[in-house]
């Protein structure tokens, strides 16, 4: 195989909604009380929706910068690569990069929603505006090319039977993800391991749905102090799944629903092979008195068949890929945000895979992918024309600028200021202050 | 080599103090005012001081029960093994485990001091028995025999003029480490990063003393929710230090101080390459706009001049040694707590290391421990005295018994409840009750 060979999907890219999102799903008294974007005088976009302001642009959805703005948040979807919010344009950009195909999560609710509609207090509209995001994401965003955009549903899940009745009409759709925070007692609802849950197991299991828990949408990733310079979180926010990732392994759900699938999105990977020693140590070491119900499996055994994991750049993880499994293994490419390797996914990723035999090679860019959310890029496109290089071809003959810009946004330093290390508080001060411009 | 040829030194064991521990260290006053031991008319033994009240055994010492008690909290000295508060009788149970030398941290003030002297109202007061507290560390529990017990001094940190005098204090009595908390910031002290602690970088740098960061004695170690069966949280505990590790990692007195040595003590090692590979990524990435201070070295070369990582069993990092740096690791036994493969830590350990040269064995079982803790336990005993097989033989003879026991203590589950997952919740409620009883 030759890097120009290879067929990518990544599992974990994000969108910046649109201002006109609900516009062709929604009308009259719905419409009018759905999620509103706005502008200041000064420019910053944000939305509103029942009584609560939310930014709009997402999380440092800073693709296509120079690396000094990195850093930098943006305010408007002027300051944003078109990608972020218009489906054609990101197509462009993923062929620009390679990109065979692509799952998505949202920005204004959070990855999973809960910021948003599962924060509002009326629930009887915010079932309304939830089901009108599902119908945009799906009909609208991935309806743009469905070979190349992998559909992922949020849940109305403080309400098990809406949640049921979503599952099956997402499902009709053809949708086969859905997104929850990865701890659903930060929002107010029980804990995973409750039998509040129960039917949505159920209902995913049935329609053979697959559970997306992204990074961030729920066990918190500490930054140590405010005085702590920012490249130590960014350095262990991927790990910090580790703490979901051991109490979604304890699920009683995946011994009843043997089906049950689960991706940790923006997991990394090289951490993996230790979490699963150790898990089955814990328990070897400790079963005596916990009573845990792996019932003569190992911990390990449970997550290689249930969860799969994701990298951006992860050698010495492909250098273990054996210890993690070679089946539950995938690219994810973070579009947007600022560990995103665009435009140069596939070379950063043929240097991590050179150990690998073509085989695992194909496993890990797309087959993992496409067996773990039930999906086929293949339908409409041949294998040749989603490869690395016909898609870079498409791109160049299209077109394509991938010439790094300087757009702006909120600064984590003051104008002025002079170069010292950038803080976990300063980049809270920023995001406050961003909030308050909203 | 064979099992019986290692020679294994212990960089993370623990004591529950005895209760005479200030007598002969205090007298007067200041004796009078030092921390307190009491019993319960149930037994129960607790510390009181300055108006806080301590559980007197520390956590988890279940070292030598049935495997079925290991979730069972000590309540009484009588429910633990002599070894956890007689050094004599620690060294036979360090004989019967193999274990040449090691070091301790102590339970009623944490690992660091800070739930008991920190916490202390009079700050004169607690600088007077910390004092103590140091000294029989140093002169008691140490002195027993100073060739194969490791000093770690606790630090009055409230105060840099006290912390500076007795770093140099403990030095003189020979003392080579010093335990603090991964994170001040959670005792109300300044980061790492503040200017407050440069005396004490410099005091600890000039002394040639090793800092030890015990996990749980700062940042969180999360439970996911009250309803997560407990296994999951024994398994993350370890790796919860990565959010400290990351902290410490970006500290600019390491590049101030090129001698600074610090250990993550439990922190275990298999995540460690995937941690470096992201960190350096992460500074890669992002430096344009973080100016992070690495000066043009890489994080992971920063943390392999300056860490020590340590395992209890940890097979998947010793496979990849050579991404963790076969100078910075070493073994470490927990002693009493329940992950303690006491007493057979030889054969686990032989185990894990099948794959390493004899260089490397003697690197991660004592050379790197000796090195970094500037200890040698070949003053008065030779080596051939203090392999695995030359300590057993002695245990057999000395008649130590190791036979498991059953002595009960505080119970996660009420009595005859069904057999079910012990949780997180569990866990609480016990300690919970515990700390009640006390």
């Amino acid at each position: 195989m030759k890097m120009d060979d290879m067929v990518i999907i990544s599992v974990d890219d994000h969108i910046s909604e649109p201002p006109d999102m609900f516009e062709k799903h929604l009308q009259g008294d719905a419409l009018a009380t759905a999620p509103q974007f706005h502008t200041t005088a000064d420019g910053a976009n944000y939305w509103t929706y029942q009584g609560m302001t939310m930014t709009s642009v997402g999380l440092n959805a800073v693709v296509g910068r120079v690396p000094e703005e990195y850093g930098m948040e943006p305010q408007s979807l002027e300051q944003v690569r078109k990608g972020c919010y218009d489906p054609r344009a990101r197509l462009d950009d993923m062929n620009a990069n390679g990109i065979a195909a692509s799952l998505n999560f949202g920005s204004i609710g959070g990855f999973d929603g809960s910021r948003c509609f599962h924060m509002a207090p009326d629930k009887d509209l915010a079932l309304i505006h939830l089901r009108a995001y599902n119908d945009w994401h799906i009909k609208d965003w991935c309806a743009t090319d469905p070979d190349r955009f992998i559909a992922c549903a949020l849940l109305p899940t403080w309400d098990m039977d809406a949640t049921v009745a979503e599952i099956e009409r997402v499902a009709a759709m053809g949708c086969t993800s859905v997104t929850l925070t990865e701890n659903p007692t930060k929002i107010g609802l029980p804990s995973i391991h409750n039998e509040y849950w129960e039917p949505m197991w159920k209902a995913l299991a049935e329609n053979d749905i697959t559970i997306c828990l992204h990074i961030g949408s729920g066990n918190a990733a500490p930054h140590a102090s405010l005085e702590t310079p920012i490249e130590a979180w960014i350095s262990t926010m991927p790990m910090s799944i580790a703490v979901g990732a051991a109490d979604w392994l304890q699920l009683s759900a995946l011994q009843r629903y043997p089906d049950l699938k689960i991706i940790l999105s923006e997991s990394g990977i090289g951490w993996v092979p230790y979490f699963l020693e150790r898990s089955d140590f814990a328990h070897e070491r400790h079963k005596a008195w916990t009573n845990s119900g792996f019932e003569g499996t190992k911990p390990s055994e449970v997550f290689r068949k249930h969860f799969m994991t994701c990298f951006i750049d992860d050698a010495f993880g492909l250098k273990n890929l054996e210890d993690l499994g070679e089946d539950m293994v995938a690219y994810e490419c973070d579009y947007p945000h600022s560990d995103c390797l665009w435009p140069e996914v596939p070379e950063w990723l043929w240097d991590s895979v050179q150990g690998l035999t073509d085989t695992r090679i194909d496993k890990i860019t797309h087959l993992n992918a496409m067996r773990m959310l039930n999906f086929n890029p293949f339908k409409h496109h041949k294998r040749e024309e989603l490869t690395v290089g016909a898609l870079r071809a498409k791109a160049a003959a299209d077109g394509v600028d991938v010439t790094p810009i300087s757009t702006g946004g909120a600064a984590p330093l003051a104008e002025g200021e002079a170069k010292r290390p950038v803080t976990s508080g300063d980049i809270m001060a920023m995001m406050k202050k961003q909030a308050e411009v909203a």
